[in-house]
């Protein structure tokens, strides 16, 4: 019998389904019992979203904290090597990306599970083809420190590397720090170095908007608890 | 009338629609009549493989070349003025990744034509997410360097980030050249650093297989010609 995880992506915005899923996700999740999740109400309610006709209650779900270790590996592995299908789902998005689902893929490498991604809609990657930005070269940095001062450095270490080596700069806050971060960003780069933001990816607001700082500057959005991606280049 | 341009995934691998592209995405397609495509073969070939019942004959495709300018930009320009669709189709995987689409992206952001981004297969985000490596801090570096040595001083240049940013670094080469990048790989990284070598992404034969130096040093595969993303982390 074969191990196998499967990497399931999760919606970016409601009711987007046949925009951001192929079949294939949903007749994949059909064959799956035992789901490995960020959050288990969250993933009760992607899964009834799916309308598989699956009896919700009939799954397993088994939680991974964001910082604690993940408790279940051994009964998970059990289920694998009795080649039952596992699925890792994230909160957001793809799994694995950006979330802690990465630890538990790379336990799966470990132990020579083998681990199948599924395309899905991730933010980020959307974002850079959205952006117009080089997507031959891109670095995706994460979340910002929180400290003033730290993140002042950081987008100026950041905007440096897109000069040096022509590179995009692909960074994310929490919703409610994206206007700081915004202004930490048109108070700290050159007024001629392009900034990318595109928020509420995938839904209908969704708008990806690439301009110079010194356009910003004067069209400044409100981004207060939206969900939004940053993206720097020349 | 709405200025837009789509960005359209194309497969990674023969026959893997219902895999890899959302119902969205074709039903987008059956709305354009004008595409900006690399290839006009190849884009016929992924058209007539959605099955929409088009008339391939009555589309239009403006070619845009890997090395020269983009001649079409004002004909392109009209049709979106009209409110005319325009999509915009990669080779293969997501458009304006890693391929020339970034720039005709760039240009429509310039013009205030709004860009949406669709979801497909991006070989570089499957394997990421296979991969099990940081997905908190990533980098696609493109394409190594062809001159031998200035390849090593990039792998080494590589590794380093590895260890001093904890960031995974990922990279591809031409797939002729697969065997001695993973050669290069192998004669010049520590033993225990990781290597993930994600090969035929969304086909039948998959493999997505993350071990350190020392295992692959031992267990080389054969990648001449396969498609293959390399990934690097601790």
């Amino acid at each position: 019998m074969q191990f196998m995880l499967f990497l399931i992506p999760n919606l970016l915005a409601p009711d987007t389904h046949s925009q951001v899923l192929p079949v294939y996700v949903s007749e994949t999740v059909k064959t799956i019992q035992h789901f490995i999740v960020e959050d288990v109400r969250n993933a009760r309610r992607f899964i009834s979203s799916l309308r598989l006709g699956l009896k919700i209650e009939e799954l397993f779900f088994y939680e991974m904290g964001k910082h604690s270790q993940f408790e279940h590996l051994e009964s998970v592995l059990k289920l694998l090597q009795k080649g039952e299908n596992v699925g890792l789902l994230s909160e957001a998005g793809c799994p694995a990306v950006a979330d802690p689902g990465a630890k538990i893929v790379a336990w799966a490498q470990e132990k020579d599970i083998r681990v199948v991604p599924m395309v899905g809609a991730s933010s980020i990657l959307l974002a850079l083809m959205g952006s117009g930005f080089n997507g031959q070269s891109f670095c995706f940095q994460g979340y910002l420190p929180i400290n003033k001062q730290e993140r002042i450095e950081r987008i100026k270490y950041l905007e440096k590397l897109v000069y040096a080596e022509k590179q995009t700069q692909i960074f994310i806050e929490a919703p409610f720090r994206n206007d700081s971060v915004l202004d930490a960003i048109l108070q700290n780069c050159q007024s001629t170095t392009k900034i990318c933001i595109a928020i509420n990816i995938t839904s209908p607001e969704e708008k990806i908007i690439t301009k110079p700082v010194s356009y910003w500057k004067k069209n400044k959005p409100g981004l207060h608890k939206i969900p939004c991606v940053f993206l720097m280049y020349q």
